[in-house]
């Protein structure tokens, strides 16, 4: 499980500052702190970016690169800002996301062929609603296949993301568990080894004390691990969080069991 | 997933000494502190009490239950002992166990019925060796419950432990994930929806600090509750784990989710 630091993302105001003035310290600074928190990726969440789109992207990309040999996703919905992103990118990367909706299968998805970059596809309806049960995720996740290869996009380079929601949603707590039974029947069902993206933070959104929070992701993060999960987005200063991830790696990984490393 | 205490055992110093001397107030002591630590059930673990084991096990079982009214697994190979201790124990009550040792068949198995109680079978070679993989456990298992379906054990009394073993032996891991497999593939294979439950503390018996061990129980706890556990037998004091206990029985639960006993 690839432990990918979500917290370079532009609703933290000292990143909104950074991306502003065109700052890269901040940037920099956030950047080392991840890789020192245990990030083996680094999601690079931008927003939009209603102005400059170009620019801004290839300064955040340049700048994160500059320090960091990590791979990168690029986490943005505006398909000028993913390319001038792409285009720029030299570590391994990973386009943040496309859906069902047609304007991401027209702009978004044909980049990850141009680019020869790995993609996420969310299981999600073309209108962005959630879908509600296992049958729905793996619907979505067969269309998602046929429109990738359609695109020339082969099977290594998808990732499904079958999409977390917050635990308070009225069918929260059935959704994280028909998530489970989607990664562990996404490979049988789609005929090859897919890989597994999870946004955890989405599951402790909303209400709770940081305390609880934290208590239900690093609870639910090993039922995902078990199930077959290939990476996982979260805040990388969760530090329990990251040692109980670090700690399903270990259980996970081929060699004889060791207490070194904690 | 009910959380049940491992630590009323002869092994821990203090109750030892307080059956050498029949003295009931270190073990009530200790049964008030498990309840209190969250404990929803007590495991009797009296070894195997050459000297006096009747009258030593009702002593036991009548100072358990004369202050706690939650179930009691009475844990002990001394048949003589096992069947003092029902004979007297108003708790629910759970034999604790047998396995296809023929010792355990003819003298620990008979007392379930006789004694209407609830018993755990251990998929162990009738050596007590430890089966290596899933499909070496299922085989035990169809041959455990049809060995208790002939002393007229009905399927509802029937708990099944799948037996985990350290993480530092050298398949330890392995064994860790063929444990969750055959929790998830009892009920199917058994057609009925089979009882289980697992020692946790096995998991990290031997070498190892203490933070290390309580990392990875609380790591590998939410693998087995998402697999299906039914009952955990845990230190009750490893107070992280008993929070990520329940906050798995919280996931679990049928009810709309909320923050509120945390």
């Amino acid at each position: 499980m690839i432990i990918t630091a979500d917290n370079l993302q532009i609703t933290n105001k000292t990143i909104e500052k950074a991306l502003e003035e065109k700052l890269p310290e901040p940037i920099i600074k956030m950047v080392r702190r991840c890789e020192k928190a245990g990030a083996q990726a680094i999601d690079i969440n931008s927003g939009p970016l209603g102005r400059h789109p170009e620019e801004t992207m290839q300064f955040l990309v340049n700048t994160v690169q500059g320090v960091s040999e990590l791979p990168i996703l690029i986490d943005t919905a505006n398909p000028v800002a993913m390319e001038a992103g792409l285009s720029v990118c030299k570590n391994p990367v990973t386009i943040n996301g496309f859906s069902l909706e047609p304007k991401k299968i027209e702009r978004i998805l044909p980049l990850a062929k141009k680019y020869n970059a790995d993609i996420i596809g969310y299981l999600l309806y073309s209108n962005s609603h959630v879908p509600q049960d296992m049958t729905e995720r793996l619907n979505i996740a067969s269309e998602i296949l046929e429109i990738s290869q359609a695109a020339g996009i082969g099977t290594e380079k998808l990732i499904i993301d079958p999409v977390l929601v917050p635990l308070s949603w009225q069918n929260g707590k059935t959704q994280a568990f028909e998530v489970l039974e989607v990664i562990r029947h996404l490979p049988e069902l789609l005929g090859f080894p897919v890989r597994t993206i999870i946004g955890l933070s989405n599951l402790t959104t909303g209400r709770g004390y940081k305390e609880k929070r934290l208590l239900f992701e690093k609870t639910y993060l090993p039922m995902l691990s078990a199930a077959g999960l290939d990476m996982v987005l979260l805040n990388i200063f969760h530090d329990e969080t990251v040692e109980v991830a670090k700690a399903c790696n270990r259980l996970k990984d081929d060699k004889i069991f060791s207490w070194e490393g904690f």
